[in-house]
C-alpha cells in the first residue's frame, strides 16, 4: 500500500552496516594509494555534465528548475568530477587523483530487473597517459576488491583502439557493418556476432578473422596471438600499450588476476583506450568496470589524459566473503520514575566506558500506557537488562 | 561556463573530510544511545511520502517516473522513515530507535542562499509516547552537538500543544486570526506579531495577554508564568509534559544547555506536542531542529507516537569548533622504467606498513611526454619524495 517507486531500495541497519563496511574500507584502501574522497551534487545540467556522462538518454532521470533548464540526476560521477577537476580545481597542477563514494541514478533499469539507484565506490586519475597510471588503477581496483571482501574474482582486459583498429582494417569501407559487429560484443552476443559475420558478404580471410577475434581471451599468449590477425597502425600501438600495462601489472604482482579479452568494448562511449571489468567467481555480471578517457576533460575546457574505474557496491553487498560487522551488544536501562536520575547517570557511564559496538538504550518501564511496552526486553533481543525498580 | 545548478555545491577533499569526520562521529554517538543507522531510497511517491513530509509543495523537487507517475526528491528523512516502521518493520516490536545521515532536497531555497540539496544527520524513536522519550531526543541532540564538535550552543524547548490551547482560549472564534500569529511566529517576526495584535480589535485583556505570550522565554521559572496566562486544558496538558521532559533533562544532567521557549513553532506541520531546536552561539539559524509527530505513522498504517531530530549537518560543517581531521602524509614514490618493480614493491610495503592518515602515490618520472609533470613534485606539497632513478 505504502510503496517505494520501483527500483529502489531501503537498507536495514544489517545491510546499512555491511555497505558501511564496505564504503569505509575501500575508500581507506584508495586513500592509501593517494586517492582523496571528494563530493559532487545529486543534480547536474542535462547539456553538460547529462551530456558528457554517456548513460543514454532514455536512462537519465530529468527535471527542470524554476527557469525551465532541464536537470538530470547524475548517472556517474567521472563526468562530474571532470566538471571539477576543470572548474573548482583548474588551478591544481597534474597529476590529480580523486575517489568518491556515491548514488547514482539509471531510470528504467528496473525492467532488467535492476536497480534505478545504486552505489558506486571509484577513483578517477587525471593528467597521466602512462601504461604505468593504466595499471595503477587496475591493480588499485584489485586491491579495492580485497578490501571490499570479494574473495576470488578476475580483470578483463581490453583496449578500445584494437577494436577500432582492427575493425576499421578488416571493414574499411563498410562502417555499419563495424557498428552492427561492435554491438554484439558490447551485448557479450557471440552467436549474434558469428551470424553477423556469416550475413555479411566478404571475403573468406576476412571472415576467418573477423571469427577468430572472439579467441582472443587469455593470459600474455592473446599478444602474439592478436599481433598475427591485424597490421592496423591503430590497433598495433594499442597492443603495444597493453603489453606495457601487462608488464606493469607484473610489477603489481597483480597479473594473476588479469586475463586479457580483446573483445571486451567498456560500458561507457567516452572510453578510448584501456578497458577492463572485474568478475566475481560465479557471478555473470560486473562488480567493477573502468578504463582510458582522454577526451572527456577536453568537453570542459581542460584537456587532459584520464583513468579511472568504478566498483559496483551493491554488487559487492551480495558477494563479499566478509562477514557483516558484528551486530553491537544491546544492553537496556529498564527504569521507574523515582530511579530515573540513577538510570539515566549509569546508562550515561556505560555509553562512555564500553568500548567496541555497543548499544545503551533506556525505557521507563512503569507506564505501559504510554506506548512503550517493557518487560519482555529479553524478546525485543537485549543481551543484557539493567533493572533501576 | 560548466556551471553546477544553483543551490547545490562541490565538495572539495577538505570539506569531504570534516564532513565525513562529522558524520562518523555523530552516527557513533547515535548508535551508543541505540540507535541503527538506515538509509531509504532519493525517490518517494509524491502521493505518500511527499505528501507526509509537510515540506511544502512548491519546494518539492518533483519529477515523473515512466508510469506518469509523480515522483519527489526526498525532502525529509522523517517521512519515509515512517513509512519504512509500518511497512519493511511492521512486525518488530516498539519502540524502535533509527538513525540517518542523508541528503535532502528542497527547491527554490536558493533564492535565501540556502542549499537546495544539504545533508541532515538524525533519529527517530517510534513507540514512546512519554516525556522520557521526548527528553531523551533533546538529550542525544546535545550529546550529538557535542560530538560534532559544537561547543558552545543552546536547545530551546517549546510545544505546539501549548500554543494551539493558549490560542484557542483567547481568539476561540477567530481561527484567522489564530493563523495569522501563528505565521508571524514561525516566521519569528516579533514586531509583525505585536502589529497584528494591535490591528485585531480585541478586548484589552486578551489582547495584553496575547502580547505576554512573547515573555514566555527562558529558564524554570517560565512554567509558573505560563500556567498564569491560561486556562485551556490543552495548553495545561502541554505544560504538564513540558515539565517533565524538564525533569528528565535534568536527571540527563543536560537542562543547563536548555531554554525553554513557548513562542516556538517547529518548522514542520506535522509536529503535534514537544519542538526544540539548538542555535550555536552567534549564529541566527538553527543547527538542529526536532520534536514530536503523534499522527504520522498513523498516514501509513502503523499508528504510533514517536519524536525525533535532525542536525543540520552542512550548517555544523561552518560552526564547529573541531579541527579538520589532521591532513594525511602524502608520500611520493618516483620511479624509471627500469626500477619499477622495485619501486612499486616499495609503495605497496608503505601501503601496509604505515599506520595514521597515509597517503603513497607512485609517478613515472621518466616520460615527461606522456602528461605527467614531474620533478617539481615538492612543489605538490608531498612530505616525502622516495626516487628510484
Amino acid at each position: 500500500m505504502f510503496e517505494k517507486p520501483a527500483g529502489v531500495r531501503d537498507y536495514l541497519p544489517e545491510a546499512v552496516a555491511k555497505l558501511r563496511s564496505i564504503e569505509f574500507r575501500v575508500l581507506e584502501c584508495m586513500r592509501r594509494w593517494g586517492y582523496s574522497e571528494i563530493r559532487t551534487p545529486t543534480l547536474e545540467y542535462y547539456d553538460t555534465v547529462g551530456a558528457a556522462s554517456s548513460t543514454s538518454d532514455s536512462k537519465l532521470f530529468k527535471l527542470l528548475d524554476r527557469n525551465g533548464t532541464t536537470l538530470v540526476m547524475r548517472s556517474d560521477v567521472t563526468a562530474p568530477i571532470a566538471r571539477v577537476v576543470a572548474s573548482l580545481l583548474k588551478d591544481r597542477p597534474l597529476p590529480i587523483r580523486l575517489s568518491y563514494h556515491a548514488n547514482v541514478f539509471r531510470a528504467m533499469e528496473e525492467e532488467a530487473g535492476r536497480d534505478a539507484e545504486f552505489y558506486q565506490t571509484g577513483v578517477e586519475l587525471v593528467g597521466d597517459a602512462t601504461a604505468d597510471a593504466d595499471a595503477e588503477v587496475v591493480a588499485l581496483a584489485i586491491a579495492s576488491l580485497s578490501a571490499a571482501g570479494v574473495r576470488r574474482f578476475k580483470i578483463a582486459l581490453g583496449h578500445v583502439g584494437f577494436l577500432n583498429g582492427f575493425f576499421r582494417e578488416m571493414l574499411n569501407d563498410r562502417p555499419q557493418a563495424q557498428t552492427a559487429l561492435k554491438e554484439r560484443l558490447l551485448a557479450r552476443d557471440h552467436a549474434g556476432y558469428r551470424q553477423e559475420i556469416a550475413d555479411l558478404m566478404l571475403d573468406p580471410a576476412i571472415r576467418n578473422k573477423l571469427g577468430d577475434l572472439l579467441r582472443l581471451r587469455g593470459g600474455e599468449e592473446i599478444f602474439a596471438q592478436a599481433r598475427l590477425l591485424t597490421f592496423d597502425p591503430l590497433a598495433g600501438e594499442a597492443l603495444a600499450h597493453l603489453r606495457e600495462v601487462w608488464e606493469v601489472l607484473k610489477a603489481y604482482g597483480a597479473s594473476e588476476r588479469v586475463m586479457l579479452d580483446l573483445t571486451m568494448i567498456g560500458d561507457f562511449s567516452y572510453y578510448t583506450g584501456m578497458t577492463f571489468e572485474g568478475y566475481a567467481d560465479g557471478h555473470g555480471f560486473p562488480v567493477a568496470s573502468g578504463g582510458r578517457y582522454d577526451n572527456l576533460l577536453m568537453q570542459f575546457g581542460r584537456p587532459a589524459p584520464a583513468t579511472g574505474f568504478a566498483l559496483k557496491t551493491n554488487r559487492i553487498l551480495e558477494v563479499t566473503d566478509r562477514e557483516p560487522p558484528e551486530a553491537p551488544r544491546r544492553i537496556l536501562v529498564a527504569y521507574c520514575a523515582e530511579r530515573r536520575e540513577e538510570a539515566l547517570r549509569r546508562a550515561g557511564e556505560l555509553r562512555a566506558q564500553l568500548s567496541g559496538a555497543v548499544m545503551v538504550e533506556t525505557r521507563r518501564c512503569d507506564r505501559p500506557d504510554v506506548g512503550a511496552p517493557t518487560a519482555a526486553a529479553d524478546a525485543d533481543g537485549f543481551d543484557e537488562v539493567i533493572e533501576f525498580f
